[in-house]
């Protein structure tokens, strides 16, 4: 086959994700021969532009993948849960943002520039991990090669659109109402999130934590191939619409310079480092781009062999979408396409 | 001298943790004989409502505190630098909000759930710590008591009312501006506000922290009376108008049950605990009111005898002006006023 005739479906194509993936796909130039948008029936008859052409998008069945090359999937767990294993039957490839085979033994757990290996496999589905997840690992990943990980503790700052479109329109209105001394309605978060941060992401687990930390703390074992790395994350949503941000203290079994630190982190793959404490990145500096904006760099005075700093990464891109896409494009180079 | 007839003064009273002291000083029925508001030139002059009397804001000067008993300071470091002395030269008791005094040898840093003992003291002036420094201290504080701390590492999620008055007007504007597509200013904060979180609070220091950081590292030390204790903080800006949050991971030298840790929180004093995970505290709760909430508590998967939990507490309030009110109701009970 050649790569330029590809048949590139996405699933959950109207949604913040899909919409990215498909962005991404023509930025990129990843060779798309046919672009098939999959969506749910209410969201299906649509229109979208791809490339000055106006293509419809279909309601996703079991017969969605017939001649499908690789599916972009982000359209939440269930149906992946129903469909992945269609199209994998099928012999198409499927890059999974869900979380429904993150976990799943045989299943690789891919952030390209930490652990593009683990996609030499024989799995027809790839995990995309949790967008929180991806940038943290990316941010650590130059630091563990240097002095390996020992302990990771990180407290987030997660913006609305990590829970979709419609979050992202209950902050706006939110926040329109509390101006205008209206009423305000909370529907997709727990509790109001215009001017308040939330310190919950998906629900509770019977340990007290909540799933987005679970999948902080097993995700990120799972992609460093560290099964008993000591990792403890509390996500939390703060009035923001896109990027997710962190602070994250990681401690080290050898010792490294901040020098050294922030010469690797100038080196990384997919990094931006902000070496001038003033030039801190912030959400507004990473939305729209696929980097891991990586600031405020100090040794952690707490412990030995520690490090302390803040990420901002587009949860949308780099935390989903870009990720998705660059899982692809290791498998076409792999020649798995 | 009748406790019934204490003249009282606040510097700074128009500000907005002024302002607050103020108002716990009567919500608390301090027993104030006369209330002296004072103020820069720019702001003496206006009239405020004191128990259904019309006072007037004096300009604040070298006599200000003549037959003054007690002042609450909360006017920034340089006022209080230059006044401090002055008044507690003359023999009035200064209670101090500002920076200036903190960290100073034989001025005792006082939160007085945690060392009212410290105001057995000569110290004419008395240093109330920082906003986030107060809550994070009144939550580790039963923790610390039966299983002492080892090491504390904290995020926080801090509003702009910690900055003042005219930094909530700025969180108001840009975040009207952004809705309405017009140019946002930025003036108080050194990036945006609305719709992001700053990672700076206060000036850069030369090891990379921010001086704020370094208040929550240098002052729980000092309130604890532990010189050597480990902290690591990052001191985070979250468009949020009144209440600071913090994510605080903390280690102890003994084990602790999950359970003991609920029961010495539920117990404590100026806590109020919020067991049920889905009864997490926010902002929206503290504000108004002079408690410490405390939520999310989880043990630390991470490390032996580790805790992490979530805190939030009006800043204004406990942060502020009602710790300052608490330190001189402390020093009425002891005799020194």
């Amino acid at each position: 086959m050649s790569s330029e005739s590809l048949v590139v479906a996405v699933v959950g194509a109207t949604g913040a994700v899909g919409e990215e993936m498909i962005n991404v796909l023509s930025e990129r130039r990843f060779p798309v021969g046919q672009l098939v948008p999959l969506a749910s029936e209410r969201s299906a008859g649509r229109t979208l532009d791809w490339q000055g052409e106006e293509i419809t998008v279909k309601t996703l069945t079991d017969t969605s993948f017939d001649g499908v090359d690789i599916a972009l999937f982000s359209a939440g767990a269930s149906i992946s849960e129903t469909f992945a294993p269609i199209a994998a039957a099928g012999g198409t490839l499927v890059v999974d943002n869900s979380r429904a085979f993150r976990m799943t033994d045989g299943v690789p757990l891919v952030v390209p520039e930490v652990n593009a290996d683990a996609l030499k496999c024989e799995s027809k589905i790839i995990a995309n991990p949790n967008c929180s997840t991806i940038q943290k690992v990316v941010a650590l990943k130059p630091l563990h090669d240097a002095a390996k990980l020992k302990r990771v503790i990180v407290s987030t700052y997660q913006s609305a659109s990590g829970a979709g479109r419609d979050a992202m329109d209950e902050l706006r209105e939110q926040t329109v109402s509390l101006l205008n001394f209206r009423e305000v309605k909370t529907k997709h978060f727990s509790r109001r999130l215009a001017f308040d941060s939330i310190p919950q992401i998906d629900q509770f687990e019977s340990d007290g934590f909540t799933r987005e930390e679970h999948k902080m703390i097993f995700e990120t074992r799972k992609i460093f191939g560290l099964d008993d790395l000591p990792v403890c994350a509390t996500c939390v949503r703060v009035p923001v619409f896109v990027g997710h941000a962190m602070s994250i203290n990681a401690e080290f079994e050898r010792p490294m310079t901040l020098e050294d630190a922030a010469r690797l982190l100038g080196d990384a793959e997919g990094v931006v480092f902000h070496e001038d404490p003033n030039d801190f990145p912030v959400a507004a500096d990473a939305a729209g781009n696929d980097d891991v904006h990586v600031g405020r760099l100090r040794l952690d005075p707490s412990i030995d062999n520690g490090l302390v700093f803040w990420t901002v990464a587009d949860n949308l891109r780099k935390g989903a979408a870009t990720n998705a896409v660059q899982i692809a494009e290791a498998l076409l180079g792999m020649g798995r396409l």
